[in-house]
């Protein structure tokens, strides 16, 4: 297997996978096949087989593959067979919303500090979090050596953060601001907006 | 063109190309090329041109794309060139921000009504929006004759919501809750995920 060489796409489909096995898995089911998964998640039972199959043999002609063993493999191949820290910056509607949301464990992910601007807010509760002053953003965030940000601020303010993230050293941004980040190489961004899903499907509408 | 062929795969990323480019026309831009609109979203120039002409020639060899007429023609194809309304329901954290989100007037959608389960809820504004019962779901939905919903409830009660949607006439369902929806032929579901965005950055990293 060689990591460089397999396609976003691809990588992409994984979490999905994941994200169904999990599913599988708490509703007590042991083994499951790629036409399943694939009903499950909606993609074809050849992409799915042809997807795992980029990474090893995980399944075995005949039975399928064993959830619990296929789970841990996607982990490993994600990395999220660790606990990755992740700020939040902008403590809006979003930005509350994701301090609160409890479904980050179980996926590898924990928020470890959140960052607005606005001084009504700074030192303001949101669940087990205080607000911190966003001009702190690039000490705070290197000394805590965090990799991945969250980040919904207006549009207009969204690069100027973007940029001190990179200073501090994160390597992957989800951008929920409703505009296109720059930057370097070896940065990741991922852009997170209901729109975009909503067209996906008006397309196929009357 | 026969609209039933294209593969899924394309149309998920024809709404990435209509976002960026509205983000180019605000900035003034007429033209645009496929190198540099697949710069701008992190696709291939190649892929871009392929994606594009499953519809038609809209290109010029040498000139590119007129960016007004690549907008109308996309906004044409998603059937975004007219207003949606869409409906949310659970208005926790989430449900609050989409119902003021201000980002989907320009993509083509409108909230039209909010709703909720919890009686404390139930008559209090969001935004412009009064919280509804959500036990009026399937009347209110089906009067007003709305064809799209986003769900932000907490999973348990997911499927039963997007059931009553169903029954309604919903023929399209952005999922925030963090569980797969049961739906009939026809219903279109896309769900939306931070964890599987933040994992699909991680493989990337070290």
């Amino acid at each position: 297997m060689n990591a460089e060489k397999i396609p976003d796409i691809i990588i992409g489909r994984l979490p999905i996978y994941l994200r169904a096995l999990q599913r599988m898995s708490e509703r007590g089911m042991k083994t499951t096949s790629s036409q399943e998964l694939g009903d499950y998640v909606g993609i074809s039972a050849a992409q799915i087989r042809k997807d795992i199959s980029q990474f090893g043999e995980f399944g075995k002609q005949g039975t399928g593959y064993s959830i619990p063993f296929l789970i841990d493999k996607l982990r490993e191949i994600l990395k999220v067979n660790q606990m990755w820290d992740v700020v939040v910056v902008g403590i809006g509607d979003m930005g509350h919303a994701l301090a609160r949301y409890g479904g980050f464990a179980e996926r590898g992910f924990r928020v470890a500090m959140i960052f607005d601007v606005d001084p009504a807010k700074i030192g303001q509760k949101v669940g087990p979090f205080t607000i911190e002053d966003a001009a702190n953003i690039v000490d705070r965030v290197r000394n805590a050596q965090v990799k991945l940000a969250m980040v919904t601020v207006p549009a207009a303010a969204a690069q100027l953060v973007a940029d001190k993230l990179v200073q501090a050293g994160v390597k992957a941004i989800l951008n929920y601001a409703p505009t296109v980040l720059n930057v370097p190489a070896g940065v990741h961004v991922q852009h997170i907006d209901p729109s975009s899903h909503l067209q996906r499907m008006t397309y196929y509408l009357n």
